[in-house]
């Protein structure tokens, strides 16, 4: 039986805070300086808040000392994700979820913020993207690296960035802010050249779970749970209603580690508002004077998930999200993925999953949205990759979701479906 | 067979513009006339923009001229509530959803905003609160009016209004802001009055869909349909998370048309972070420091959804949202909402969902949080009522549904299931 091609669309990397000095330009390394004492001194508050669980940071630390320099360490890295089954990866900054310590000088990273200097921010970014470069010129064809871009303050600056970071290898995209205050949201022209050199050098834009408005939230840490992923999946429908996808038909936009569950309702409201169903007839031409397609057409068009751990309740909504859409991911080496025991997170999860289904999910979806070699990289999975068999799939294509799958995004079929995976 | 006891727990009245200066304060009458005038071009220039369907608008006047006044006019409004069916209403602001012609003095009402000076706000909501204790005066037993109240910018002013309406028979509760900014957020403390006062009075807190940031969007009404329910039930979270629920167990808070979808997400993605799931084992004590309970048991106790015209897709998942928590509503004289065709559309939602699980979102659900005299209310009931044969229900109750009542929200029973509703 063939082993699965499996690509993590969410994993991370980054130095030791300390080491990103050599990678800075002179000019910033006194700053970086005050950087990093500042930060230690943030981290010992969000401990004294609460806000961390010292005992569960503790083990993790113990139990995965080694592992964890695949954080940095190519050689780790590799014998980590061939452990996990992964053939190949598409790297995000911030390589430790816990205590922070291996991010991107001055902030720049999953947790962006305007308060930092855009000039600092982009200094810390241009660090952090020569060496992943460096990283990833090791093994290439299982890395796509994707550069930080600050694109707020300096659209110019940031265009730059983009080509540069391009030319050294960096084939993965460029993550940017989720949210853009006190700057223009992203329906507003100015962000255009950034779309424009994006569509044109093949880098797919992206956005990841991390930031969200805590100044609103006080000491309740549940907010934040409550209202990450609107925060990260926001501009997804800014570029989409704003025009971005229908003027850049090759530009490619993801969403990660945000799961996947929120597409298909959000789907659903879109194009019946679109359609005109019902509750949306009183609604004037503006609407959809510049959007000659559905929502649902520009997304399965333009867009990705970067789903990370995919859940059974988003697995079993995959024909409405679009089951080629949608990238599974082990986020290593964060705690909150399925690292170092991804083959155990599957099982449980695909069990019951088409092989169909699940080779696009764990896989070829990614190496579509980011042109991987799949011949270069079809030899490493036959020696690493999960068979359906390892995974649990005996009955797997016993049509259990044919009804399901035939359905697909009812509102657009008409076919009223809901499956009953049984057990 | 037994009629169904219907309420819509979303409706809406609203005098025609003009006709609130009696209502208001001596002193603010002059005010008044530079609002309505102000309002009038603010209406040309949203029909210039082509933000509304002009034909739409043109035909659903000259359709329903007579039973539209029901908006204001309490015997009209009888007339075309027995008509859909429905014997007891929740009150809104707003009888006009098309050209806004129906709305309490001073924006004061759905879509209220800071931008508007608190005083101004406070004084229109007083003109339609007396108004509104007027219209339900006449067959209380059926009508529960809400209250609007601008809670931002003066506390005390808000907890005397409160009272007042509460004396004046309004007893729907009060509907507050969704939106707070620049005033702190919910979860501060400066807001303990009000919390305290509807629990005392038994007033349930309302937020409603409308408000969203205009400022953000630009001429694209697509994002306001995207994202308008997330401002709609922000506050939920807000309250459930700072233990507003938790110290105020009489409480009763509802979202109103939004829709009740969201809600089976929602809970999942708290509940599994409360009980630190895998991707939260990392998060420290504090996040559940300060809520004994799950947040899906505040949800069942403190919270209702006005989920207006009930989905499909959202009927589907009354297991996972709680069949308890879902009320109904026409919306009437809304044309987003099913009058004056509320018979065809019960019919086409709820042909195969079981008896029991109807009556609750039709009618009970609603008596229980608004506190109807549902004895006084089954005589009207009984005469106009839908039957469950008219509705079609002929095999509501032959068990298709009962794998999906057993699993209830399967992140707690560990019961993995979703139906199969055939056709």
């Amino acid at each position: 039986m063939d082993r699965y091609l499996v690509i993590s669309s969410d994993c991370h990397a980054g130095l030791p805070g300390e080491q990103y000095r050599e990678y800075l330009e002179p000019g910033y390394r006194d700053e970086f300086d005050t950087f990093l004492t500042e930060r230690a001194a943030m981290e010992a508050e969000i401990a004294s808040r609460g806000l961390r669980n010292e005992e569960f940071a503790e083990q993790w630390f113990e139990d995965n000392e080694e592992g964890l320099r695949g954080g940095w360490d190519a050689t780790r890295r590799d014998q980590e994700l061939e452990a996990d089954g992964v053939a190949g990866e598409v790297i995000f900054p911030d390589a430790d979820a816990v205590s922070g310590g291996a991010s991107a000088p001055f902030g720049a990273g999953l947790g962006m913020s305007s308060d930092i200097p855009g000039d600092l921010l982009m200094a810390g970014a241009r660090a952090h993207n020569r060496w992943l470069a460096e990283l990833c010129s090791d093994s290439p064809h299982r890395r796509a690296g994707i550069a930080i871009v600050p694109i707020l303050d300096d659209i110019e600056a940031a265009v730059t960035e983009i080509r540069r970071a391009r030319e050294s290898g960096l084939r993965g995209g460029i993550l940017i802010p989720a949210m853009w205050r006190p700057y223009a949201p992203y329906h507003d022209p100015r962000y255009e050249p950034v779309w424009s050199v994006c569509e044109e050098l093949e880098m797919p834009v992206h956005t990841h779970s991390g930031s969200a408005p805590k100044e609103e939230f006080g000491e309740h840490v549940g907010l934040y749970i409550a209202e990450v992923r609107f925060w990260a999946t926001r501009p997804l429908w800014f570029l989409l209603w704003s025009g971005v996808f229908e003027r850049h038909p090759g530009l490619r936009f993801a969403v990660t580690e945000c799961g996947a569950f929120w597409a298909a309702d959000l789907l659903w409201t879109m194009d019946i508002a679109y359609d005109r169903e019902h509750a949306s007839k009183k609604l004037g031409s503006q609407l959809t004077a510049t959007l000659p397609r559905r929502p649902s057409e520009y997304f399965d068009r333009n867009c990705g998930i970067g789903a990370a751990n995919t859940r059974r309740r988003e697995l079993a909504r995959r024909h409405e999200i679009g089951v080629g859409n949608i990238m599974w991911g082990n986020d290593f080496p964060h705690p909150e993925g399925t690292w170092p025991h991804t083959r155990e997170f599957l099982r449980d999860a695909f069990w019951d999953i088409p092989v169909d289904d699940t080779a696009r999910i764990l896989g070829t979806n990614a190496a579509e949205f980011f042109g991987f070699d799949t011949a270069r990289l079809r030899e490493l999975a036959d020696r690493i990759g999960p068979t359906p068999a390892e995974l649990g799939q005996t009955e797997a294509d016993d049509g259990r979701w044919t009804e399901l799958a035939a359905a697909g995004r009812p509102w657009l079929t008409g076919k009223e479906a809901l499956a009953v995976p049984e057990g």
